[in-house]
């Protein structure tokens, strides 16, 4: 079960954070060559330099099929060569009528062995049946994302007073976690509406990006999100760890940023 | 231009059918081998029967990548040697922050080939740019899907007395089109919403699935959708074309399915 494997290295780790693989082909370090080459020593050398900090890996579909078939090769062997006790969160944001979907579901679950994946709600039950049947894999459903225009559609306001992402908390939390394998993906920028699905759905497990790059803050976050047990989160960077810097000490600078992160991340963990 | 190349197709084929690519392995017949070879064979076997009766192609990602890093190069192989006067619209329904969505544009406009894709705008406005900036390309905005699911968000009434969707609608005409290069992907299921789409939007072409296997009803979807020119619409059938035979005559089944459609089309639409 994806979200017991999630629990245990969490409690083993005493680690919250999950290590998104968002390789840029503009910020890889030149010195490792070039095209799938130096895609493929990049991100194997920040897995190497990080997991042992990680509660989670979250690789990025996008950054991976931008290199074509060959960069698809790559993530699948990733995910194939990371430890087997690291929980992988295939960030795909999939989201399609059924038949479509169980054929996204075989290529991440099957094709690619994911753990996990990230999934958009928009065309509704039957689009996420095909990923929420496999009982023993994770289903992270977006409710309220981290970027700017998240507001356009996620916080339109409903005939019945509610915002559009906590009527999406709602449904996730009432009708789609019959396998009890779904989690919520709710950004860190805005902590008030942190707050508001945690109140929403006290038990579901909260996969939380915008630390770092996207300029979430860490206390409000954790305040905000935390459930009762003191856990419940799973706390994204991507890119402040990945570019940390990009000379030849990239992996030990990624050390660095994921370290102070998981511990800063548990300071303030520890006051909430 | 993506909508300047459909139209000029659209009017020497005659033909407002778009054929949709979605190739199930468990359909594929067993003469043309297995794994990627088959898939590889059953492509470009429709493609070879039923182009010259389209107005575009919409390959589904999905099913290719659901082959793993082999099926994506079908894709892109099958991109590649596709009519060049024929338009692939790449069926990917992706929407991320607009970093990622960077890279998907890459992936599907440059590895793949794609003239246009399917997205899905849940994330709002910086999650669509990258795709739109690309004002050579197509982009089909998801607004109201043809599934079973998908009435648990797209219609959800809003505090100011619209359906989510056609909010959505009217979202992408004043904010999303300033390149000429949007549609909407609006379902042939229920004919009453196309219309209310069609009304809202009456300069945007609609790509409407649901006709064939999800039984959308052909006039009704003719008599609701077509703009004020007759035209303005891509009728997408994949499955019921695919699968009209799975014996060794299925590509000459897919062609008479294919005309059928086609004439059936032209004839509601000189009789709307």
């Amino acid at each position: 079960m994806f979200i017991e494997l999630l629990r245990t290295r969490q409690r083993r780790q005493s680690s919250l954070l999950c290590i998104g693989i968002d390789p840029d082909p503009a910020r890889i370090p030149a010195q490792l060559g070039s095209g799938v080459d130096g895609l493929r020593a990049f991100c194997r050398a920040i897995v190497d330099a990080t997991a042992d900090l990680a509660c989670a890996l979250k690789p990025n579909s996008a950054f991976f099929e931008a290199y074509g078939p060959a960069g698809f090769a790559v993530l699948q062997e990733l995910i194939a060569q990371a430890p087997p006790e690291l929980p992988i969160i295939l960030d795909v944001k999939r989201g399609d009528i059924g038949s479509t979907a169980a054929a996204y579901a075989t290529a991440c679950f099957d094709q690619l062995g994911a753990h996990a994946v990230t999934l958009n709600p928009l065309l509704g039950s039957d689009s996420l049946a095909p990923f929420l049947n496999r009982a023993e894999r994770g289903c992270f459903v977006l409710c309220r994302t981290s970027n700017p225009g998240a507001a356009d559609l996620q916080d339109l306001l409903l005939a019945d007073g509610r915002p559009f992402y906590l009527a999406l908390a709602e449904l996730a939390r009432d009708r789609w976690n019959a396998n009890a394998n779904l989690g919520l993906v709710v950004g860190a920028t805005i902590p008030d509406q942190l707050r508001l699905v945690r109140q929403a759905c006290p038990g579901l497990p909260l996969l939380v990006p915008g630390i770092g790059s996207q300029g979430g803050d860490l206390p409000a976050t954790l305040a905000a999100g935390l459930d009762a047990s003191g856990a419940g989160l799973i706390i994204n960077a991507s890119r402040s760890i990945l570019y940390a810097s990009n000379g030849p000490d990239f992996a030990a600078a990624a050390r660095r940023e994921a370290q102070a992160l998981r511990d800063g991340i548990n300071h303030y963990r520890a006051l909430a």
